[in-house]
Parts: structure tokens; sequence; C-alpha cells
């Protein structure tokens, strides 16, 4: 490594987040070759053209790993175990490996799998910039400005390498925090996980309705922002669902009954029943907004 | 009526929807004077000091009415039957009543139980220009600006008292459509209340959870835009979803099916059922987006 930070960062999956971070880090004179690794050859000649890459594979090579210091994987969370199989056999001894995903545990399990020799260097990173868009073009200078970034640390951990990570993202200008994965994995099911769950559900409802033109005319701002969600990236969140499906069922579980409850309202037009609920949950929200400001 | 538009508007409930109107009304020079009612006598002293209403009453009197050419109800909706009721001896021959209220069928009962006199010159109208913000405060110059404002006529109603709504809501910008009454609450159910009920159902499930200070801590941008409407007026939606109740159950029974659908998906790990459907969810919110430029 150099003074600035590293020389060599590999970058697989070259898309809003991966990009965002090369281009900040490139910015910051913290990184000095970036190379991209992604499937998608247009992407990757989009990624080049506007310089968040410096050179391009379109597989995962030895020669692209060469000498590499960080190995950053930026893919849907469900491509990482094959991924790590790929590379535990090119890897160079002293690289660190992170990845930025939504789920944390599974992370840890591909790295101790398929990386055992590397697993003190692998750490598990998550950082909280979502965004629908996607691909190399949605790569953005400042994304993380001002945004949590959450360490995953294991029992195995390497605190040189935990350190390399934690500077990289400092460095793109994100706040950082420490949770388990499983602490981590257990807040993001709630608070990201399942309302792209139930927002992906309801415009599939109302998708599936005989009077969807009519439906979808009048929809105003209250639906433009409960479903923006909706327009996230399929494979991805695929990925992120199945990966932590255990805590999503109990939660899905959780709002059904939410919901059967508001049907039981409704039922027995139970009028005061239905203010207090929607009180309870207009107080969280607010505490919510008041946090953020 | 003067060749402006009206002398003398009755505002029964000064809001962020009542009060917006008044304060383009009088910027056009449609009105010459609006009188508020409202219970609340803290919110009468702000729109007094705003200059969106000109004389205030906290409840309704014969003096309030008196010459009355428009009275425009934007209360929340369950009250619309007492307050009809509380009209009917005091409302002039020739004064035409409307609301702006969410559910229409319910309006129109409410005319047609209450006021039976005056049912040809009852304008049931929706202007879409929801908010969480609400009270005389909240009221904005432009609000209903190229916004959708839908009518239901009904079977006696008169044209003059519906062409009369019609322009006060052309001169504060809007985009005038006309449905049924019974086609506004199924369409509206869909895409507004039920959104609503499970932005409020995800919310108090958030605010039930033992982790829930972590949970709000971690929350981020996609949980603010999700839940931005559970901040809506609680009062007003219990109003609101009552009056809708049938359509809602059925709704909320059909939303139950998809979460069903999700929870099968996850627990069969089916990865390629959920891309399909979050696939086929998106296209959907993505035709929506291209339709709103």
């Amino acid at each position: 490594m150099n003074k600035l930070g590293i020389n060599k960062l590999v970058l697989i999956g070259v898309g809003l987040i991966g990009g965002s971070l090369a281009l900040d880090l490139k910015r910051a004179g913290r990184v000095a070759e970036v190379v991209g690794i992604d499937i998608d050859a247009d992407n990757l000649a989009r990624a080049l053209e506007r310089k968040v890459i410096d050179s391009a594979h379109t597989g995962i090579h030895a020669a692209a790993l060469a000498a590499a210091d960080v190995v950053l994987i930026a893919t849907p969370v469900g491509t990482l175990p094959a991924i790590c199989q790929s590379l535990a056999p090119l890897l160079p001894a002293h690289t660190i490996v992170s990845d930025v995903g939504s789920t944390k545990q599974l992370a840890l399990q591909a790295f101790a799998q398929y990386l055992p020799q590397h697993y003190p260097q692998c750490v598990a990173a998550h950082p909280i910039a979502g965004s629908d868009r996607h691909g190399a073009l949605a790569a953005q200078f400042g994304l993380f400005e001002g945004k949590k970034c959450i360490l995953c640390p294991h029992e195995a951990q390497d605190s040189g390498s935990l350190n390399s990570v934690s500077a990289l993202w400092q460095a793109a200008g994100a706040d950082l925090y420490t949770l388990s994965a499983a602490e981590h994995d257990a807040i993001f099911a709630a608070v990201s996980h399942l309302p792209h769950l139930m927002a992906y559900a309801y415009v599939h409802q109302i998708g599936s309705a005989d009077q969807r033109q009519a439906l979808l005319h009048f929809a105003g701002s209250g639906f433009r922002d409960f479903t923006r969600i909706a327009a996230s990236h399929p494979a991805i969140w695929a990925d992120i669902c199945l990966a932590n499906r255990e805590s999503l069922q109990d939660l899905l579980q959780q709002q059904q009954q939410q919901l059967a409850f508001l049907q039981q309202c409704l039922q027995q037009q139970d009028a005061a029943a239905l203010r207090d609920y929607f009180q309870a949950a207009k107080a969280v929200r607010d505490e919510w907004q008041q946090g953020q400001s």
C-alpha cells in the first residue's frame, strides 16, 4: 500500500455502490488504480468512459487480481458464494476482501467457506445508500457523504484489514457503525427488506387489478412515495430477501397480524380503535422524523 | 353572485385543503368574502392572521351562513352527516354546498339524507392534493395547480351548481375529471386508502418491536418514503377508511394473499418466482412513472 491508501482496488460489480465508491476514492487520491470486473461488457464500457474504472475484465481472471490490495465485491448478494469460490485460487496473500451487501450473515458464511485462508482479511460492510437506480451510469460522487456505513467484524477479524476498509468508507464521507452480522440482519430485515416486500406486494396487487389503467391514472403523491422502492432491482432484492428469509418470514407474519387487526377494526366499524392505531403509528413516524433533523 | 365569481364563501373546516382554496380564490379575485367556521379557535385565529378568512365562527350559526353563495365543507369525512344536519335549517335557498372529502358515496348519502331540499345544489368533489400537513398554517397558494380534482355529479345534479364548483377548482389551477361516486371510491380505496393502511400497519409493527430504538436509528431513505403517509392525520384517515370500509376489506384481503404468496416463495426458497414477482411489480411502477413525465 502507498501512503495515499491503496495502489490497486479490484471492483467486482461496477454499479451504483461500487462505482460511486471508486469515484470518491479516486478523487480523494486514496487509490491509484481501479480494475473493474463485471459480466456486462456494455456496463464496463460506460464505466471506462466515465473514468469510474481504469481497466476492465468480464470475468474473474488472474491478471485482474495480480497485486490487488483490496477486492471489493459489489454484486447482488446471491452471487457472493460463487464469486468467493472463483477468487480463492487467484487471490494474492496480502489482499483484503470486502463486500457491500444488504445481508451480512450470508457474506460471512461465504467468506468463511470459500476463502478460509483469507477469512481474517475479509471485512463485511454495508453502506446505507439505497437507490432505485443501478449500473455504472448511476455511479456518482458524494453518494455516501453523511450516510451510515455498517461494519460487521467477525470472530477472527484482522484489525489491520478492518481499519483499511473503515478508512475507505470514511474517505467517502460515510459515518461508520459496528454491529454483529446477526444484529445487522435483524435490523435491516425490519427497516429495509420488509418495506421492499410490502411495496412490491402492493404494486403487484394494483398491477393485477381489472381497472389497472384507471388506478395508475389517478395514483398521486402518496402512491409515488409509498411505491418508490418497488422500482428497485428485482434480482438484487430477490437475493437479499432469500438470504434473510428467516427474519423476513417472522416479520411478514407479524405484518399479516397487523393487517388482520385492521380488518377487524373495519368489520366492527371501530372508529376509536382505528384512530388509536393510526395515532400510535404516526407518533413513531414523527419520532423518526425528529431524529433526522 | 358577482361577475368575479361568488360574493360569500363559507368554509367549514379551515385546514390545508379549504384554506389553500380560499387563498387561491381570493388572489384570483373569484370571491369577495370568506367566512371561516372551525371548532378550533386557535386555528381560526391563525387563519385570520394569515388572511385565509375574513371572519370566524366556532360553530354553525345563522349569522355565518346568511347570504352564503357557496358552503364548502372541508372537514374529516366522518363529520359530514352531522354538519349537513346542522346546516339544513340555516341554508339560504340559493346556496351551493360542496365538499372535498376522500370518499364520495358517503358524501352523497349525507347530502341526500340531511339536505334533501338542496340536494340538486350539492356537489361532491375531491381535490387530489394530499399532504401529511394539516391546519390553517399548512394552507398555501398554488396547492392545486396542475393537480387532479374529481367531481362526482349525482342523478339529481343541478348543472349550474356543478359548473360553479368546477369554476372554483379551475380558478385554483386544478385539472377536472368526472367519475361516478362508486367509481371514485373504488379507485381511491386502491391507490390511496390501502397504502395509507399499509403504511400505518408497517410503522405500527416497527413501533411495537423490542428493538424499536435501533430500528429507528438505522432506518434510511427507503423507510422515509415508504412511511411518509403514516404521518397523516389519524382522525381524518380513520373516517376515510371507515367510510370506504367495504372496498378496503376486499383490498386488504387481496393484499394478505399477496403477502402469503411471498411467504411461500421464501419458505420454498424459490428465487425465480420472487424475481418474476418483483419484476412484474417494477414494470407496473415504471409504467406509472413514465406516465407522470
